[in-house]
């Protein structure tokens, strides 16, 4: 059983927080605390042992010995579910879909939504939803509410922006706040914006990036959950480090759900508390 | 203030400890537990705003809440003494200088001890006393008894072989148990015994490693704190990987020294565990 | 056109080699060299601007100005053939498959033979035929027999030991030689054999590591192709080093394919060139 | 013997060069060549084996078979010469006079300038003339004079900013064309500018990075010589991040001043090429 927790900061939060839980005679197998001292905010992730205990009880009891701002979840959704955003390149959503086939992706993918059809056949191979969305010959407007009605039908946890090329509108993010997630080509902040590896290669850097983060009204600007770099040289075009980068992409992507998917990202304001 | 606690494991460990500190409402600001299931071991450090709480009474308390076992240590020394052995390498050793001299190693050098003279000159560069003890028509018994002498005589907390290059006999060991702590040039368990590089030369491997880590009786076997790698490739002779390790070899035993110092690294039989 | 050359050296090498591509107007782009001191061998690969070259033509003007001992290749198949051989674990081989699917493997997957039907229907969703070979209820010759039948008929330039875990006899090996690339669970040479994670887990290790290497008689000692770590700690179990330890296999089978398929790999003796 | 050879490209450049030493009899160890296509630039490092052979000769015979605009360097002086620039932070400096002390810094330490006194002490020891130059009560231009002056008294190759808190004016580095080297405590061009520590803080990044580059007039735009990172998390502050951050701006600065000891870079425009 997983609990976390968030709130304000206060003496004796972990004594309150442990001393339910050892009530209920359950174990602690690993604890993970952050204290934000400039926000003042506590950030708790536990792991008990399994057992039959009741979780709304447990919930209840948690809620009553602390603050009322406290966002406490039990046992959360062993498995999410998540919509996936493509546009053209496959490795991210190849990735993805080999991870949910296979049952270790830790979430259930419920769809794919494409504004071109090439990675139609690729869905069809592995039984999974496809649908094409053009964005061409209609407005913005128009295309993201031909999306947002795809993914209103599904539900999801988490919408995963797997090599999306299309810029969303602030009304599009304002309707999933802190659910959707994308992958950057590039180490942000360097490098926001569009064509990242051709401005890296014209910058001459000898490292290049991929950064995962949730995706907020500020273009590249929202919070940071996951990042890596490889090292380049002088022999690689901006071609080449396009494609050197997509191994990291896929990567970064991969680790970033990961840990979304196993409740240890917090989000606070632009940054999030990662318990790896 | 630094608490460090390792005991067998329980239901009610955390809450039983914080308890003890709320109730002198003394606020947590990171806190690390983790349970080794397999040996059924406890181990947590935590870290508590500063107050002018008193210490011997503290752990009389929280002694008083967990069972006889429990090794607490509370506030543990701001500053470790060390005594460092030395051969003629000196990467090592000028990295601890260095660090000791501006402040920021964490502990101080209490003297070098080294089987050549080597290094006496950068040691007197740095006013700390160099006691040469020749291993040269001697026998290891009598050399080892003049170098515990030195040590017996400086008291400190911990042994450094930084580029030590002497086997040291069981007996010298029994001495200091867990108190010596060693840089091994290569990525164990690969490559123990002499000329690391040369055998990695002779494999043809793509990395190169080293490792810092307790010494105990078995060559080249005792507790793991702290490994790193870089890569290597046919262009190097196993004089360059040499060269090339001194590098790590120097990173990892600072990074191991901080560890210990900042009473992050916990031991039990052959494992370590250490809370980055 | 990439030419690659292997000889034992001597002075005057390049310019022989240089001069025969200036005569012909060939520009080299991009030249990397090597000379084993210790093994007096020659080692070039080069890339020449395209042309309609007669690449018959400039191979025996190569081999003109070169000893007998010279092994020139000019212009490799570009795409190369493989046969891929798997037991039960899908990291591997879905990556090969989703490579091939998408054209960006640098090679074509001619067939996938498993000891068992796991990883049949992944094969099927991709149209590439899958060959189950059980080795239940039959000698290790028998079984090896009836691989190498398979292997036989599709005359692949590589063997890809994807995570196939049965040890290859000698016999086996020998109608392979340099065609077999394995990749093993650790980083070489530390934890040769069975149960790498677990070895890894009970020495206390701070990295675990992949090996892609090819395949000789010596069990985990065939020549190395390239390595990669991860870092782990004190809260993973062997099994969650398992998983982890899956994300580096992948990667580090996926870069020494691209490499071998690049002809940026030679072999002499137990050791690589690896022109990155 | 190095040779180090930039000029534009052309067909046969590598066939005249090489045939010029075949010539003499020099047996080439190890050649490195890029052309960069987009420039149409070519670069070259040849290692030789030491012969007696007529440097002065050789050079000339190179220069008679290439275009005049070649840039040839034969036999780089074995040991440059440096000056370096600091104000109050020690690693970097520390780095440099330990290799320096040791001999193995590829470079020697003529004399350190400084704007504050405090690494006065740790010069003395190793006998190193350290020379104080406030930059106080006076204007930049004055300030800036007094430094070219001892400069110019030293005639150094390079003079290395080993964490140089003061920005140059475009005056003084003209003087120094390509011989500034610094070193940027953020991985450029992420960060430019005051505080990068501060702004990664803010900016909730997962890696920190450092950069060494030589010094243009755009700040922190000039080429750069070699990056590398470190990953960060949620627990660290914007001065923990400053500590963490010391580390690789030290490694950086050594690897890329070996790098350039070595003859291993080039500079064309505002970028580098770098033959690790």
């Amino acid at each position: 059983m997983i609990i976390v927790i968030q709130c304000k900061d206060q003496v004796g939060l972990v004594a309150a927080i442990s001393g339910v839980l050892a009530k209920q005679q359950l174990n602690i197998i690993s604890m993970r605390e952050h204290v934000d001292k400039q926000e003042n905010r506590f950030y708790m992730r536990l792991q008990v042992e399994k057992t039959d205990a009741n979780e709304a009880a447990l919930e209840k009891e948690l809620q009553s010995v602390l603050n009322t701002d406290a966002v406490i979840t039990i046992n959360p959704l062993p498995q999410k579910k998540v919509v996936v955003l493509v546009t053209k390149e496959y490795h991210c959503l190849a990735d993805i879909l080999i991870r949910n086939y296979f049952g270790t992706f830790g979430a259930s993918v419920l769809c794919v939504i494409g504004n071109h059809d090439t990675l139609q056949d690729i869905c069809k191979r592995f039984d999974i939803p496809f649908f094409l969305i053009s964005h061409e010959q209609k407005s913005k407007e128009i295309f993201e509410h031909d999306v947002i009605e795809i993914i209103a039908q599904h539900q999801p946890d988490y919408v995963v922006l797997a090599k999306f090329m299309r810029i969303l509108s602030p009304n599009f993010v304002a309707r999933f706040p802190m659910k959707l997630i994308n992958i950057h080509h590039s180490f942000l902040p360097a490098f926001v914006g569009a064509n990242p590896y051709k401005q890296a290669f014209e910058r001459g850097v000898k490292l290049i990036g991929a950064t995962a983060h949730f995706v907020t009204n500020e273009l590249d600007e929202g919070p940071i959950i996951a990042q890596q770099i490889i090292t380049v040289n002088h022999s690689l075009t901006a071609l080449d480090m396009m494609k050197a980068g997509k191994e990291i992409e896929t990567s970064v992507l991969a680790k970033a759900l990961r840990l979304v998917f196993e409740d240890r990202v917090f989000v606070y304001k632009n940054k999030t508390v990662v318990f790896e």
